[in-house]
C-alpha cells in the first residue's frame, strides 16, 4: 500500500511552521530586554525554569528508559506478533524527545520574551502585545511543527499507524510529567506566595521581597507554557493516531460502517483515509499560520479582540482549505469509489463540526468565567457572606458549567457518528484540534504577559506601564479560559476515539454494561479521575504548606528582607517547588499506567473498554468543573480588586482571595492534568494489548468467573 | 402460583415492630418534659416542624395527585398491556402515604423526645441516652414496620412484584421531597445561624438570642429524622422490589443464570425466590428488635459503644436467623429442586456478604471522619494555613475517601454475582439493608440528642448537664457517619439491582457502550449527579443568604434581641427556610422524573440502562465525597473547639468554621439526596417502561439513527 503523496502537505506545513518559529524567535530576541533590574529578574526566572526542566528531564530519562526497555524487550517476548515492537519502541523514544523538545523551545523563548514584552509596554500596548504574541507563537508553531513532522515521517517510513501509536505514547508519557509536575510546581509557588505574602504581610502581587515571587514566575513558564504545550502536543498527536488506527482497522475489514451508509473500502481508499487526519492537520496548521500573519500585520490596540480574531480567521480558513484539500485528494487518487468520495465529504463535515463545537465549548467556559456574566457576579456577591459562601457558590457554578459543554460534546459526537460512524467521531476530534497552532499561541501568550507584568513591577517601570501590562494580561486570561474549554472538549473526543480504536484493535464488538466484569471496569474508571484530582490537589496543598513555612522562616530570621534591604532567598523556594512537584507525581503516574493494565489483566479487555469510557465521562465532569470553578473564583477576585464591592483590603476581598486560592490548584493543576491522564490511560491500553490478550485470550483472570455461560 | 406461607414472617415482624414503636412512644412520652422554658422551646420546635411538614405535604399532594392521575389514566391508554395499571397506581398511593406516615411518626416522637432527653441528662448519661434511643427507635421501627407490612400485604393481595413496584415508586417520590426539602431547610437554617450568629456576633451554638436557632433545631427534625427516615424507607423498599422483580422475571424464563451454576426454576421455587427478599427483611427486623432489647436492658455509660454493640449484635443475629429461615423455607416448600436448594443457600451467602460489606463501608466512612485519625487531623492542621487550605485539604480527603468504599462495593457485587448472578447482587442489597431498623434507630438518635443539647442550653440546665448532652451528641455523630456510609453503599447496590431488573423488564440483553446512543446515555447519566449536587448546594447558599439578611435585619432593627431583653422573631426564619426549601426542589424533582423518560424516548431503553449505570457510578462518587468531606470538616472544627491548636476564637478555629460551613450542605443536603435521586430515576425508568417501548419499540426516536446496521 503506497503512502499518498497528499501526505506531503502535512510535512511541508510542519517544516514551514518550524521555520517560522525560528524566525519569530529571532524577532523576539532582537527586541530590547529592558533595564538591568529587569534583566536580572528575567535571568533568575530563566535559571529557575531551566533548573526545573533539567531535574525533570533527568527523572523522565529513567521513566522513559524503563518503558523503552519494556516495549523493546519484554513486550515482544510476551506477545507473539512481536514484529512491530522495535519500531514502536523507537517511535516512542522519538515521541518523548519531540515532546521534550517542543516544551524546551517554548519555555526557552517564553523566558526571553517576558522581559522584552515588559520593555515593549513602555512603548505601547501594540509593541508589548506583538512581542508576547510572537513569543507565544514560537511555542504554538514548535508544538504543531514537531508533531506533524514526526507523525508524517514515521508513517512514511514504517507505513503503520501502530508505529505512530508508539510516537503518541511517548508524547503522552512526557506530557503527563510536564503537565502534572508543572501544575504542582506553579501552584505550590503561587498558593505559597499568596498565603503568606498577600494575606499575612499585605505584600502586593509580584513583590520582589516575597521569596516565592520568582518561583511563581518560573511556575508560569514551566506549568503554563511547557506543561500546556506538552498537553496539547499530546492530545493533537493522539487524535491523529486514533483516526489513523481506526482507518487502518476498517481497511483490513474492507468496510467503514456508519449509520448514514456503509462504505466498501478499496486499497487506495484505505490509504487515503489513513493519511486524511494528518493532511487535515496540515491544512489546519496553514490556516493557523495565515491567522497569525494577519494578526501580526493588522495590529490592534485591543489585544483580546486580536487574539479572538486570529481564532475565527483560522477557523474559516480551515473550512475552506480542508474542502480544497478534499477536492485535490479526490483528483489525485485514481480508483476511489463513489461511496468513498461521499465518505470523504462527510468526513470533511465531521471535522468542521468538531472545530465549531470546540469554539462553542470555549465560549461556554468563557461565559462561566467572565466577570460581566451572572456566575462570576454571583460568586463575587457571595463573598459578602464570607469565605464559606464564596466557596459554595463557586463550587456550584463549577458543577453547573459541566452541563452546556457536555451537551456540546454529545451533539458533536452524535452528528459525527451519524455521518461517518466511529471514524467520524475520531475526525471530529481531529477537526477540533486542527487549528491547535493558534490555540497554543494564544495560550502561551498568557504566561508571557503575566511574567512581563511581574518584571515591569520589579523593574520599577512605573504605574502607566504596569497598567498596559495589566491590559495585556487580562486579554491573556480570557484567551486562556477559551482555550481551556477547547482543550478539554478536544481531549474528550480524542479519548473517545481512542477507546473505539482500542476496541477495534482488541477485536471487541460489545462492551456490555450488564456484564458484571464490564460494570466493575466502568466503576473503577469513574473513580480514577476523582482519585487523581485528590492526589494532585493534596500534593499542592502539602507543598504549599512547606512553601509557607519557608517564607515565614525567611521573614522571621531576616527582617531586612521585608524592608527591602536584603534580597529574599528565592533559590530555596524554587528548590522546594521543584523537588515537591517531582516527588508528588510518582503515584499519579504509576496509577495512570498500572491501573488500566491491572483492569485488563483481571477483568479482561471489554472491562478495560468500559474502564476507559467511565474514566472519560467522569474525567470530563471533573476537568470542566475544576477548570471553570477555578477560573470563576479567579475573576471574581479580580473584579473585586477592580474596586467593586469595596475593593482591595476589605473582608469581601479576603473572602474572594480564599476562593481564588482554592481555585488555583483546581484550574491549573488537577483540572487540566485530567486530559493527559485520560490520553495516557487510553494509549496504555492499546500499547499493552498484546500482554492483556495473554490472559484468557483477553477475557481476564477473573473475567470468566463473572460471566454467565 | 401460591404465595408461600413463609411470607407471614415478614408480616408478623412488621406488626410486632409497629406495636413496639407505639410502646416506645408511650415510654418516651411519660418521661418528665423538663422546666417551663424547655417546654416552651420544645413547643416552638414542634410547631415549626409541624408547620413545615404540613406545607410540604400540601405541595406533595399536588405532585402525588398528578403522578397518580398519569399512572391511572394515561399510562394504560399509552401502553397496551395496561392490566396492572390501577393496581400499580393504587399501590403508588399507598406507598406515598406509608412514607409520609413513617416520616410523621418519627418526627412526632422526635420533637417530644428532645426535651425529655435533655431533662434525662439531669439524672445522668444513661437516663438521657435511653430516652433519645427509644425516641429514635420509634422512627426506626415505624419505618421498617410500615414498609414490611405494606410490601407483604400488597404482594399477598396482588401477587405481582410490578404492583409492589408502584408502592416503591410512591415511597421514593415522597423521599425525594422529604430528603431534598428537609436537607435544604436544615442547612439554610444552620448555615444562616452560623454565618451571622457565630461569626459576626460571637453568639454560642444554640443561643436563644439567635433568630435562626429554633429553625436550626426544626431542621434537625425535618431533615435528619423525617428526611432520613423517608430516605431509608425508600432504599429499603426499592431493594426488596428489585430482588422480587428479578426473581419473577427469571421465573418466567424458567432459569436463574449465574456464573457458579445455572438453576432451572420450578413453580414452587419461583414463588419462594420472589418472597425471599421480604422474608429476609422480616428476620432482619427481628434481629434489630433483639438488638434494641439488649441495649435497653444492658444499659451503658458509654453511649457510642452501646449503639455500635446494637449494630454488631443485630448483624450476628441476622446471620443466624436468616440461616434458620432458609432451613424452614426448605422444609416448608415441597417440590424444591436440589439446584434450587443450593441457590437458596448461596443467596443466604450473598445477603450475609451484603451486610458485612455495609458495615465495612460504614467503618471506612468512620475512618475518614473521626477526629483521632489522619484525615481529620491533617484537615485540622491545614486550618493553620487559613481558610483556603482547610478547604483544599477536606476536598482532597473527601475525594480520596471514595476509593475504599468503591472497592468494598465492587467486591460485594462481584462475589454476590459470582454466587447467584444479578439476583445475588439484588440480594446483597437486601442483606445490607436487612437490619435497617437498627440503622435508622441509631441515626434518628442523633438529631434528638442534638436538639436535647440545644434545649438544655436554652433551658439553662447548667454546664454539667450540657456536658452530658454533648457526650450523647458526640456518640450520635459517630453513629451518623457509620450509618451514612451504610446508606450510600446500600443505595448503590440497590440501584444496580434496579438497573438489572429494568433491563430484564425491558428485554434488553446488552447495553453496549460501543454504540453511540448508549454512550450518550451514559454520558448524560454521569453528568446528572453533578448537576443535581450543584442545584442543591446553590439552593442552600441562596436561601442561607436570605436567612443571613433576615437575622441581620432583626439585630439591627431591634437591638434588644441581642441583649436578651426581647425574644427574636423565629417564626420569620422558619418561614424563610420552609418556603425556600419547597421552591428550590421543584427543578431537581422535575429533572429526576423527566430526564430518564427523555433519554428513553430519544435514545432508547438500552441507552436508558447506560444512563442509569452512569448516574449510579458518578452518583456514588459524589455522594461519598460530599458526605465524607462534610463530616471530616465538621469533626476537624469540633476537635479544634475541644481546645486543640489554640481552640475557640483563634484564626485556626475560624478557618475550621469555614470548612464546616462548606461541608454542611455537602453532607446534609446534596450528598445524601443523591441516593434518593438514583432510586427515583431507576424506578421512573421501570414505571414508564410501557411509554418508552412505544418509540420504535424501545429503540428511541434517535436511537436508530445512531446504530450501525
Amino acid at each position: 500500500m503506497d503512502v499518498p503523496i497528499i501526505l506531503s502537505v502535512a510535512l511541508i506545513a510542519g517544516i514551514i511552521s518550524i521555520g517560522l518559529a525560528v524566525y519569530f524567535r529571532f524577532l523576539v530576541l532582537k527586541e530590547d530586554p529592558g533595564n538591568e533590574r529587569m534583566q536580572e529578574v528575567a535571568g533568575y526566572i530563566e535559571e529557575g525554569a531551566k533548573t526545573y526542566l533539567k531535574v525533570q528531564y533527568k527523572v523522565l530519562g529513567i521513566f522513559v528508559g524503563v518503558l523503552f526497555f519494556v516495549m523493546l524487550f519484554l513486550l515482544p517476548n510476551m506477545t507473539n506478533p512481536g514484529t512491530l515492537n522495535w519500531e514502536q519502541a523507537l517511535a516512542y523514544l522519538i515521541g518523548c524527545m519531540g515532546s521534550m523538545l517542543a516544551g524546551w523551545l517554548g519555555m526557552y523563548v517564553g523566558v526571553k520574551a517576558n522581559t522584552r514584552a515588559a520593555q515593549g509596554c513602555t512603548i505601547g500596548t501594540k509593541a508589548g502585545f506583538d512581542i508576547a504574541f510572537f513569543g507565544g507563537a514560537v511555542m504554538g508553531l514548535a508544538v504543531v511543527g514537531v508533531a506533524l513532522i514526526g507523525v508524517s515521517i514515521i508513517y512514511w517510513i514504517f507505513q503503520s499507524p501502530l508505529v505512530v501509536l508508539g510516537f503518541s505514547f511517548g508524547a503522552s508519557s512526557i506530557a503527563l510529567f510536564m503537565k502534572c509536575g508543572g501544575g504542582i510546581f506553579t501552584k505550590t509557588a503561587d498558593v505559597g506566595a499568596d498565603l503568606v505574602g498577600k494575606a499575612e504581610y499585605n505584600l502586593p502581587e509580584d513583590d520582589p521581597r516575597n521569596p516565592a515571587t520568582i518561583a511563581d514566575n518560573v511556575g508560569d513558564n514551566v506549568g503554563d507554557i511547557a506543561g500546556m504545550g506538552s498537553d496539547l502536543f499530546d492530545s493533537y498527536v493522539a487524535s491523529i493516531v486514533a483516526a489513523m488506527m481506526l482507518a487502518a482497522a476498517f481497511g483490513v475489514a474492507g468496510i467503514i460502517k456508519a449509520p448514514f451508509a456503509n462504505v466498501t473500502l478499496t486499497t487506495i481508499g484505505t490509504s487515503v483515509f489513513i493519511v486524511t487526519p494528518v493532511v487535515y492537520c496540515g491544512v489546519g496548521l496553514i490556516a493557523s499560520l495565515i491567522g497569525i500573519y494577519v494578526i501580526k500585520n493588522k495590529g490592534s490596540e485591543e489585544p483580546g479582540k486580536a487574539l479572538n480574531t486570529g481564532t475565527y480567521l483560522a477557523t474559516l480558513i480551515y473550512f475552506a482549505l480542508s474542502a480544497l484539500i478534499t477536492v485535490i485528494t479526490i483528483l489525485l487518487s485514481n480508483g476511489l469509489g463513489d461511496e468513498e468520495v461521499g465518505l470523504l465529504w462527510r468526513i470533511w463535515g465531521t471535522s468542521a463540526i468538531g472545530l465549531i463545537s470546540g469554539i462553542v465549548l470555549g465560549f461556554t467556559s468563557d461565559y462561566f468565567t467572565r466577570d460581566d456574566k451572572k456566575p462570576v457576579q454571583n460568586i463575587a456577591h457571595a463573598a459578602k457572606e464570607g469565605h464559606a459562601v464564596v466557596i459554595l457558590s463557586g463550587f456550584s457554578y463549577g458543577l453547573l458549567s459541566v452541563v452546556p459543554p457536555a451537551m456540546g460534546v454529545i451533539l458533536a459526537m452524535t452528528i459525527a457518528f451519524w455521518l461517518a460512524g466511529v471514524f467520524g467521531v475520531a475526525m471530529a476530534a481531529v477537526g477540533m484540534l486542527a487549528i491547535v497552532g493558534t490555540i497554543v499561541t494564544n495560550d502561551a501568550y498568557g504566561p508571557i504577559v503575566d511574567n512581563a507584568r511581574a518584571i515591569a513591577e520589579q523593574g520599577e517601570l512605573g504605574d502607566e506601564v504596569i497598567r498596559t501590562a495589566d491590559k495585556l494580561d487580562s486579554a491573556g486570561n480570557t484567551a486562556k479560559a477559551i482555550t481551556k474549554g477547547f482543550a478539554i472538549g478536544a481531549a474528550n473526543l480524542t479519548v473517545m476515539a481512542l477507546m473505539f480504536s482500542f476496541a477495534e484493535e482488541a477485536g471487541i464488538t460489545v462492551v456490555d454494561l450488564l456484564s458484571v466484569n464490564v460494570l466493575v471496569g466502568a466503576f473503577i474508571g469513574v473513580v480514577i479521575p476523582a482519585l487523581f484530582s485528590a492526589l494532585l490537589v493534596l500534593a499542592v496543598q502539602r507543598n504549599a504548606a512547606k512553601m509557607v513555612d519557608e517564607i515565614r522562616r525567611q521573614f522571621e530570621e531576616n527582617p531586612k528582607i521585608l524592608t527591602g534591604e536584603e534580597p529574599a532567598d528565592f533559590h530555596k523556594t524554587i528548590d522546594i517547588a521543584t523537588k515537591g512537584s517531582l516527588r508528588e507525581l510518582i503515584i499519579p503516574s504509576i496509577i495512570s499506567i498500572t491501573v488500566p493494565i491491572g483492569v485488563g489483566i483481571l477483568f479482561g479487555v471489554a472491562s478495560l473498554g468500559a474502564f476507559l469510557a467511565g474514566a472519560i465521562l467522569s474525567g470530563f465532569v471533573f476537568a470542566v468543573f475544576m477548570s471553570n470553578s477555578g477560573g470563576a473564583w479567579d475573576n471574581a477576585k479580580k473584579w473585586i480588586e477592580d474596586g467593586n464591592l469595596g475593593g482591595k483590603g476589605t473582608e469581601v476581598h479576603k473572602a474572594s482571595i480564599t476562593g481564588d486560592t482554592v481555585g488555583d490548584p483546581f484550574k491549573d493543576t488537577a483540572g487540566p492534568s485530567i486530559n493527559t491522564l485520560l490520553v495516557v490511560m487510553s494509549l496504555t491500553a492499546s500499547i499493552f494489548m498484546g500482554l492483556l490478550l495473554m490472559f484468557n485470550g483477553g477475557a481476564g483472570l477473573l473475567g470468566n468467573l463473572l460471566t454467565i455461560f
